[in-house]
């Protein structure tokens, strides 16, 4: 490995934010699933919890997704205990979900340990999630469609908790442990 | 027609911006299209002009895409006479556009007149748009990944835009004119 290469990999894990996360309640389009992983890597997340079929899951670690070696996509078959293991990490639950008593995304402090969570193309979040929530958050939309796509409305949060976390210097100095560090630092050294 | 839904036609004519707009450079893949159209719908914008073969025109035509009743695409079939025409309309032009030299998206101003321009999946935007636009703008990249999904990045830039309009009173009175918002009220309420 070119020592370039070595500094990028350390200036990237150096920017990794270990308290954010996304969770996926049942996105089964494998190129949904890939652009919010995507999204994710370019905001720091290291983690993306997918809860997915297996089918849909091996359908997105069969495409050619270039944030897949970025991002660990950890698979739950269901969305109750993925959801209750982050609780009881002290992740904040937000999920993006068009109701009426939802807040403006932007009203949220995302510089907690925050989980955002994604609901389904169709279905969006499912009631048994909205129940665990500590918020649920919309992107006011102003037009005459709905709701926007999953990746773009997770996109749109992502940003939002990345200038937040900007402004509160979280990207200032490198947040991982010692161990998380060479960990990854090893991981991604390999060919 | 209801009442009810008059009255939403005219709240949606009410929030139209018919200064903002998005152009997309040889953006071929329809679904991109599709959720780029989506994402300009629920900001307020009324036109998207597109660049791209008729082909990949007529596939997103022939998509179900929930927008494209709302948001008029024009199609062009080159860049250039686009771009002069927008320019010559008093628009500045903004592409979104990983260089060095770009500026980072947030430090626009979008409550002026503004054509965004977004490139194609693999090509990125042509040398030629580069060359006319007002500025190049990124959406800094934090992790491995070198570039964010067009219709993600698109839909970044447009919840800025949506912001910084928020906040200057953009969407507090109507912007039509007398005889566009007659134009599309009418239109809007053909069955
Ligand atoms: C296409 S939407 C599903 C819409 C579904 N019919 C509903 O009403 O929940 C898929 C997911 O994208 C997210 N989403 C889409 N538009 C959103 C918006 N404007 N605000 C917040 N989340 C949104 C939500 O997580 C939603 O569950
Ligand atoms: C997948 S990118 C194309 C990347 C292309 N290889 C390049 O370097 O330009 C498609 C389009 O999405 C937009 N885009 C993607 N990521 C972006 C970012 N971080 N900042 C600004 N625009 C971006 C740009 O308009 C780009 O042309």
């Amino acid at each position: 490995m070119t020592p370039e290469r070595q500094a990028r990999l350390k200036a990237v894990l150096a920017k990794r934010q270990p308290d954010l996360t996304v969770v996926t309640d049942f996105v089964h389009k494998s190129r949904n699933l890939a652009a919010i992983v995507r999204s994710c890597d370019s905001v720091g997340i290291m983690q993306v919890h997918a809860v997915v079929d297996e089918e849909n899951y091996r359908t997105y670690r069969g495409t050619a997704a270039s944030a897949q070696r970025w991002v660990e996509v950890v698979r739950h078959a269901s969305l109750v205990p993925a959801l209750a293991g982050l609780k009881s990490q002290g992740y904040q639950l937000i999920a993006a979900h068009l109701t009426d008593k939802a807040r403006d995304y932007r009203e949220v402090d995302y510089t907690k340990p925050t989980a955002i969570v994604m609901g389904a193309e169709i279905a969006g979040v499912s009631e048994e999630a909205v129940a665990l929530m500590d918020s649920c958050v919309t992107v006011p939309m102003l037009g005459m469609v709905e709701s926007l796509n999953v990746s773009v409305a997770a996109a749109t949060l992502l940003a939002e908790a990345r200038q937040q976390r900007e402004r509160a210097g979280l990207y200032d100095t490198c947040r991982l442990d010692g161990t998380t560090y060479k960990h990854w630092l090893f991981a991604w050294s390999q060919p």
